[in-house]
């Protein structure tokens, strides 16, 4: 499993992924989930991936070498004339992949899929970003449902429901984001440790800045010690519930 | 889908679950999902089901049949000399009856499934609570996993991880469970207002307080509205994340 989140701020975009993959509870790995393109002044791109590691390393390569060989560069990211087109060629890589390995006669196709956020700035339109189904078809993160969960969402979901806000500065949205990641990382083990974060700050067209969040990082050790006994004081900050009413 | 919680305080047991039934989003009802029996002076049992609604209830009609019909009142859950042996009678009955629905010629197996917790106090013994399997087995709540949840468990988890003390009073319980409760329901629809709520005070042996809590109950309004913001302040009390370390 995975935890990847994409945040659509009023100053731009915030994405957190984790490192671990598993086979099995016996068999975990590390691998980054974030990949990011940019030509800086004109672009910048940040994808993250949950699902089949076979399947989404093939489209990052797939997607990379095409922005580097120029006898392929035909369709590229780098070329696409906005983020919808971004969208489309990643979701179009992203179903031949999996196709290709259906077709290979391999039968268990759910064990191939994979699925997709994609965001970023392409020149004056505003940042965008994109949620993309192992069908080949997505959605865009929009003024209703600003930001975007892949993977094991539903650990983290309640915080991010109540704490999010889209004028929210870079600070808060990593901080909120690492109490999402730390709750899910408390319930489920396919969940871990080293982030990886990426800023992309509107109107910038060059890539924020990137961090990763390493086991002993002291600031998430804190957030994650501290949380607990805040989550307590909330819980008392409410009113008692009384059995005579 | 459901979402029931059981609780085994140092005081004693505390159940909640929801009402919500649904076969699709576009047919939904409202049942009770707990039970309750007692032999005042001599024994309280509570049982909370998730799963599918005609085996859930023709588990629920069996054991409740053999408390009352004399000729078939061997075993029954009344006359178990332990909780272990309630378990055990209401584990079998559920096995049973996804039995009897495999067997009948239905293919579908796993959506006759059932999930079931029982707790609940006899004589001098301490209350137990116990969560049964559809395949018949069950696991007891001990010291380390002093609590259960069944059904859509996943977004009010993190909540109960960080507020649960088996030395909190009943009051504080019910608190908690209102807002892993309103945790869930604000991210699934399959999981619905009115909740059940029981009480089984340790050593009382009768039933403690029982309480439905409305779809329009003040209180749990209350706790729903100032939730958001108490977590909100609890996010700012954490220390704020910086770029520049």
């Amino acid at each position: 499993m995975t935890y990847c989140v994409g945040l659509r701020l009023d100053r731009g975009l915030v994405f957190m992924s984790d490192t671990r993959t598993n086979a099995g509870v016996d068999n975990i790995s590390t691998f980054r989930k974030m990949t990011s393109w940019e030509v800086p002044g004109e672009r910048v791109i940040t994808l993250l991936s949950a699902g089949n590691l076979a399947t989404t390393q093939a489209v990052v390569s797939l997607l990379d070498e095409r922005t580097k060989a120029p006898e392929e560069r035909d369709p590229t990211i780098l070329g696409a004339p906005s983020m919808f087109q971004v969208a489309r060629q990643v979701s179009e890589t992203l179903r031949d992949v999996i196709g290709r390995q259906a077709q290979a006669g391999q039968r268990a196709d759910s064990t191939f899929n994979a699925t997709l956020l994609v965001g970023g700035q392409i020149a004056d339109a505003p940042p965008r970003m994109f949620m993309i189904y192992p069908e080949g078809n997505f959605i865009e993160a929009g003024e209703d449902t600003p930001w975007f969960q892949i993977g094991e969402t539903k650990y983290g979901r309640p915080i991010l429901v109540r704490g999010f806000d889209r004028a929210m500065s870079f600070e808060d949205a990593v901080k909120l984001l690492m109490v999402s990641f730390d709750s899910t990382l408390k319930a489920n083990l396919s969940v871990g440790l080293p982030f990886d974060l990426q800023i992309i700050e509107r109107d910038a067209l060059v890539l924020g800045p990137r961090r990763r969040i390493a086991a002993d990082d002291p600031y998430y050790h804190e957030i994650s010690e501290r949380w607990g006994a805040a989550l307590r004081e909330a819980l008392d900050s409410l009113p008692d519930y009384s059995f005579e009413t």
